[in-house]
């Protein structure tokens, strides 16, 4: 069966490309989304695409993914204090793999801690927009552990 | 010119394989070491492997990274109060993605943060040990837009 | 006239059931408010329910408790930083109980706190979703005190 | 076998009724005794009762309650700082419920935290000296899931 | 070109001169609003005013207001805690001023602090409804100076 | 009787114009007080203007303004620690209005609290020089409303 | 009415003269209360003495003190987090001095602090033994103001 | 020959009996100061009296009490930040006593805690401007205690 | 003259071998007593053996101990919060060895302290009830020393 | 088989006898070693013995430890910050007890905590070089344990 | 043009040599400033001297350094708190160095943080009066580097 | 007999004049050392100098100071947490001044703390590579004083 993961963006998020360049980078989010589900294709991975500035949607759309094989999440600010959503990733049991486009640890100091990444499996920052290609990977990966069972671990 | 990098271990990752295995998984340094150099060579970039669990002996290899192009730096331990370590991977001046096998942000809470993440240019950790192919993926993405020039930023 | 309340629950809490039974027991959502819609019943009291994984949706609800009696709620994490809920309680000037299934106290740091808990007339947690009973029993203790005047304080 | 429970009072509680009537209502222990013996004989369930302002004596009738069914405790400002009757609940491992009359999250910082509330089952506060009644409720509910095993946890 | 501004409300706004109004006066939202209207009208200057208890709205309209020349906000009990709403204000780069109707200094501890105000261009507290006036004349001063370029700083 | 206020500029303000202008802008201490006597005088309000480098004198200075009807008061750094000019100002009782010319929430840790905003009416920062205007007009405003009495308030 | 007052001396102090006599000098506790009792007599002021190690045993007397007209006590170190012997302080409502021997201070960082400040009347510590006649004196004039009633405040 | 001590007072002491007479009373600093001269009078002790609102000042008046016996100093809310005045009292070597006439432990949290209290001999607080009294009396004892040599310490 | 010693356990120790064994072991705390007399008897030494829940009554049993020539202590949870029972081992100047059965370093936040721990000359934790063995030879030592006088110091 | 195991001490341990000699006391780390080693094999077990002031190479020696039977460490400053040397201590899995001569909880604040003693079995300190006796001591009954199994458990 | 520069003493330093002679040795300020002033001349360097007790008037005289070439500034105590002098100092860009007579690193905690340290250009503590010397020295050198401009960095 | 000091120099500073020379300016180490000899046998002292990236080894060389007259250590980021350094720097009791090139307390917040810096005798920072010299000025002075003995402080 076709392994389906979900790629979520959080608040905005959907102003990239257009907010300080400087710290993300000249690429819009449809060029992120389309670059993810491109090479998510030639991996045999079918994506959903979403993106929402409220903090509920967000729970709701890490509801729905408990159909799906595991999800990747770029939080945005709501790393920093949702545990809402922090309690969505907890309660769905779906294999989750956080990013941040920038180095969160190099910036202010209420963005050196990401509330959600004690509950995920793969947490990566720093890396740019190709943070998200690294976190595809990583997601997969741990889809890949958890299929063959607690035997294969690594 | 060839691509050459520095994979850099810390405190007690020789004994990889051997430690806890619920959270460091059962693969030893060597393997690790070898995955790693394998997927270089695919990649074409040659590498330089070392570990260290002195401070002082890992602060001398990152200044010999000088004459390399990027570092991939676990630092185990050293990660949580190690400024020397901090200032030396600042000081360098070299591109440099920090590693960790496990979720630190879901252990102890003394390991919920490191003093070098925020001098690093990427951070990745919980993916097991297969973090280090993605923090060398992410180590020559870094490379190519360094070389690049500012222009290519994106 | 017929008292009137509502019964009121955050995020992920429509999961009930299906997220950890070990901390939330196996019963869903729709089973706790089918009970608590039956026990008000016996007491003479109707009930408006609602859920929501929205913050912004919750303050609206409380907001239209102006014209009912009192609130039962269940924050979920909301409880732990939702200021704009506990100003939306404090404003409403409507009894209020605050319930959570779980012993918040025994669970992680986080949860220790309940920013709302200042604004409310009672709070219970650590009973399980017995703890629903228990609240709607406090609430209308509650108001028929508020309906005997500062005399009958006891 | 008839269900034996403790309702065990701190520290000034001897008071009630006396002590400041805003906070804490007009009725008396005596009063609040009768009415937790009468409402337990209702439920069938006997009732054993003490208070002492002192801390060693707390633990010396918790200690004792190892031959009842459960405990309900008013800890008083106890609550706050002792450690020794947190262990006393904790070693005893009898069903336990605490009872505050009032909202202790709405009054001084110092009481916003109950060092017990950690080892309890369940936890009441801010619905006056009716609390003692939901406590006993709670406390009931939770001597039966367990007498029920854990294949009956709801 | 007509220079057009946002009005934007936060959570609870909406509930301006119900309120408690010893702490937020006896006018309602749309007074407020009128005034505004009015005063902005006087000195040139269209408005779109907007209320919203949800932190993904509030952002949404920031978003929008890309196309405008500044915002007045009044982000209410987000204003402790919403970095999501923060980096709206910092990503869309339009003269902001925030403002709140009560001195948030002489209140409880949380609301002490605004997690916004380091991103805005004024901050007015504690001048009632009157502060929107205010904020209204501060934000027309900073767009003007904007316009004029670097050269007039005053 | 005509309204007659204090414009009250602490520590360092005689250097306007001359210190960091990036921060303060580029007009003198002398240009912002006849800016602002003027705009007074348009409003029909007398101005007393004092500048100190002293605590113990300003501390002398907000006693003598018990005689006039209002105060706007910068009190540069003497903001972030003098309890002495917070306890004169609420000693004299007498509205009054805090200003600050640069937004004190954007720059240091030990700028983003004022101790002394607490026992003020109004409070602005963040608006420049222009901040002086505003908080006259909140005076008056304050000044206004105290004369109308408790029946007017707003 | 002859007016009575309780000496109250917390855990330690029968060691007085015996204990460090640098910190505490070298009278004992009998000279203490001796001298005390002789001032109280000149003064005409009948008093009850009483000495406990026992946390407990402090708040009884508290409690029987409500039928006297006022208590200085040395609570000893549980001045230092005894919050049952404040409560008992502030519920008994009669006029209460605090006295240290030693200034508390001038010691150890734990010892600057006492829970039980907040709720007397007055507070007297480093002037030796000779503090007792001091929080003797306090307490009557304390007396006195409260029998003749607000109005002869000073 | 004659002892002769100062009573200084500090800032925002000149408006004694304006200021807030719930907290201060009603007695002006001249009344206080009579009072006070004349009880030392009565005990053989001469006084020199001053205040001011600079804390400049008030350590130069500490310079000037070298060639006086004792101080009796309200430091007004200097007390709570001027390490100055601290280092002025210890380095003067001679006798302090520190009176508050309101209980600071009572009041707001920056009061609670006087940064000069660990350098003076005796603390008073809570009892009113009768603590000047009770300040002078503990005074006198201490100095005699001084005169009469460490052999006389009691 | 024969040595003489106390051991003196604290609350909830009664209940040694039946608490939670997987911590604590499986002996009685009459067993301990037995093993500890017995082992003294060996070594030339007399024990006297006391245990209470309550800290008044160990603050007493300390006070006692001055007739003898140290204590073995091991002061359960009020190792962590009684200032009373650290300032009686402090006054009674007798040497004292504190010993807990677990590794308080190991166990919950508020374990990790004890503030008895600074007065006491030795402290033993972590090696089960063996370390009453390790403190008793721990306390000969010191004793012995004690007596040898200060030029014997190793 | 014998009973092998590593007595350990780390950074400035090599000056024992010259450093202070009133906390340390007077013997040389030599002696120290010799009577260890006496001691033990009187007991019947070997001892391997190292100093070193490095990190690293206390790492180094603790990853020997592993084909040996237990560790008596003493950390000396390290242990209040090295992680790296707690990570291997836990990753051994090899008995250890910690010692240290001076009670580090009587000393400067930074002392007072030791990151390593949540991981080692027995802590021991306070008790001067006598302490090293005890630990061999302590050590022996945890690995006489270890080898008799869960079930010998005591 | 010669260069020219303040010596500026704060509080309590005009006791020098009579204020505690172990922490600050027993030379008056009128030696150091006699020492200071003919090595001053040696380098071809005029000085004027200051000192004040008064934060106001160390504020203005820093103002008037604005006309000379360089500051070495004592602020005693007010290096603690004094962010007026901090801001004085960043005020005026002369060069400045900080110099404080005694270690304050090893003092009380206060001490330890100088809020102005964080403007000057250097910074000397610990190294008795001499300490005035090197600061002299060190402000020369950066006076020349200043003049000589950003090509002579060293 | 002739004055012989040890120059040591900690983590990174090998990269002297390489690294970031904004702050560090663009001379080497080789550079520093030579100037520092120089100005050393100008004053007739005789050096050795020494560097290393290693704790362990600079904890080593200071030991072998104890044969020398004084240190002068820049210890690099060990500064910032080094209590084995500092251990070492206490147990030699050789006279030692501390330097650091740029001022610590104007960079990142973990910068600010010296925990090495209670121990020494003189502390210098900000200076640049000049304050190499002044240290080494210091330190002379200090030594000349230590053989002068207790009576020549000055």
């Amino acid at each position: 069966m076709t392994t389906r993961v979900m790629l979520l963006n959080g608040p905005n998020l959907n102003l990239l490309g257009e907010r300080d360049s400087q710290v993300y980078g000249s690429r819009t989010l449809e060029d992120v989304e389309s670059a993810f589900v491109e090479l998510a294709a030639e991996l045999g991975v079918e994506v959903v695409t979403a993106q929402s500035n409220s903090e509920g949607v967000l729970v709701d759309r890490i509801h729905e993914a408990r159909s799906l094989d595991g999800i990747v999440i770029n939080p945005g600010a709501y790393a920093h204090y949702s545990y809402a959503i922090r309690d969505a990733v907890e309660a769905v049991r779906v294999p989750c793999v956080e990013v941040h486009i920038s180095n969160i640890h190099a910036r202010e100091d209420f963005r050196h801690r990401s509330v959600i990444s004690a509950v995920v499996d793969g947490f990566i920052c720093g890396c740019g927009v190709y943070g998200y290609e690294l976190a595809l990977r990583a997601l997969i990966k741990r889809i890949e552990e958890k299929k063959a069972g607690p035997l294969a671990a690594s």
